[in-house]
């Protein structure tokens, strides 16, 4: 292996080794986004789907089922299922977090409206119905349909949780499976249920999902606060204007005393907040070690993806998916 | 039969005689709407579930069922699908169309907040999704997954065609699919497919479900201008301050001369709507016999519902369904 292969990232190596199947992939998607009658479909998703977005979920959905030694057409079927729900539930956020930018270019929201917002992302979400039903496996649509109860019920459990000191670590984990983790792990589930593979495999890469997906989650919570290092980046407090109960504020309010909690209460309960408060926020997490903690929380998450590969296939997708555990919490370095 | 079961609304014969059925179409609503982790979902859906709807969809699975035979437990689940997908439907339009009222009560929309219509609609069709599953169908899966394509593609359509005098009756047929007649269909649909009905059979409730929902949403838009009396009435008018292009505007628009385009194009394509308006409005399809045009279309889509049945078995619910259809175009008298 060449110095610029070691370099790379897992995900990179990830998409070049399945390269002609993520392009059957991106075929399926732009044909199956198309719509005879609504030509507005198309204008809408197009955007979102074609943004150059990491495509993350069908890739794992495509390294589980080849790593399994996989043949057949339909890991392609699931791959674009996949990502059409992801697309969805990036629409149906949209309308719901009035957030300004997703990926860098103008929300759905903003360049259509609240209206095509929700009804693009229905038809995306009954167009991955469709593509799974034609692999014709009850046992892919049940994995599926539990993964779509599991994030819409976590997705209305972070409205409930936040704005509320009262969120426990074990709510949050909730409200992370439903927001990424139940199609991670859905996503490799069906790679190895469509490959035929045994029940010891297929629960090793549910279980290699969920963990990813956790540690991914929890990870993007500790950037939102600029890392481990609390310096204040372009792009952080967002979570905290949103009075968002993510993993290190739930640790720092565990430990807070009376000044601190009046501060979590005046800021995140009853939104009040003013100049500072968010430089504030940082150094008392910072004082209980929050986010240090957070941080060994998704370390944790991302031993427990690699070990469960132990039971799969010694394979190069193997490896790389191993790498790619350690790359997701490698970003906050 | 008595005079009392003659006066009786085909609708609330058929709710009698399957009554025991929709207790346990009722108890299944109840108990897989519940959330163990998100206690706002049942608050949200409640008001919309309890609050005494008709029903129609869910007794359309069981008559269909119940019709060809079937004697197992899994159209109660079917019923409860059929049931939940509407109500989802009902929660996305909510925040659509930002309709004030529904079904007399005031909308999830006003109670809660477009982030819990949106959501809880999307778990409810998660949960429509996993009950479906529990049948075993692929088949019913497969009905399910196109009938979905087709209701939010035909919800998109409407936006587009909102507002766009050059909609056609083509586009409106595609329109009112997706808002009624494809979720009727696939009620009546899956009803025969989990009896085990011949192709025959099931085609003639494909075909009974999808006439019947046209002929009940052209109804709907009939009485939105007040039916053919032409009589405005304190729900009248919805439809043309939306400046949606239902059957009868099209048929009026068809045949405007210069002065009624221009009253067209002023009120509907731009929005410039002023008193005096809707009965403008009315007088022009008046003189084009616009109503009484679409209220003819309406008998003949009833017409083709009950002769779909023929092929039917001979059975009490099968009258009830004939009398339903000539019920459900009665209501423009």
């Amino acid at each position: 292996m060449g110095l610029d292969e070691v370099a790379q990232k897992p995900h990179d190596r990830l998409s070049a080794w399945l390269a002609a199947d993520m392009e059957a992939v991106n075929q399926m998607i732009r044909d199956r986004m198309a719509s005879e009658h609504a030509p507005r479909i198309p204008q809408v998703t197009a955007h979102l789907v074609e943004a150059g977005g990491k495509r993350l979920r069908p890739l794992l959905t495509l390294a589980a089922a080849r790593l399994c030694g996989y043949d057949g057409p339909y890991h392609i079927h699931l791959a674009a299922t996949v990502e059409f729900i992801h697309t969805a539930t990036l629409l149906h956020d949209d309308v719901v977090d009035e957030s300004a930018q997703r990926r860098g270019r103008p929300t759905a929201n903003l360049l259509w409206d609240n209206k095509s917002s929700v009804l693009v992302g229905d038809y995306l979400f009954a167009r991955s119905f469709q593509l799974m039903t034609e692999t014709g496996s009850m046992r892919v649509m049940n994995i599926l349909a539990n993964a779509s109860a599991t994030i819409a019920e976590g997705e209305v459990l972070q409205l409930t949780a936040a704005q509320d000191l009262a969120t426990t670590e074990a709510i949050y984990l909730q409200v992370v499976r439903g927001k990424t983790a139940a199609l991670f792990s859905a996503a490799t589930e069906v790679g190895g249920v469509i490959a035929g593979s045994d029940e010891a495999q297929v629960q090793a890469l549910y279980t290699y999902g969920d963990a990813l997906g956790i540690a991914f989650q929890i990870v993007d919570d500790l950037l939102d606060y600029g890392g481990t290092t609390a310096v204040i980046g372009k792009n952080t407090g967002d979570d905290f204007r949103e009075r968002k109960l993510t993993l290190p504020v739930i640790k720092a309010v565990a430990q807070a005393d009376a000044d601190e909690r009046a501060f979590w209460q005046r800021t995140i309960a009853k939104g009040d907040q003013r100049d500072g408060d968010l430089e504030q926020a940082l150094a008392i997490m910072a004082r209980h070690g929050a986010m240090e903690a957070a941080r060994a929380d998704a370390l944790g998450w991302a031993a427990k993806a690699k070990v469960a590969l132990a039971v799969l296939p010694d394979h190069p997708i193997r490896a790389m998916l191993a790498d790619l555990a350690d790359y997701v919490v490698a970003r906050i370095n």
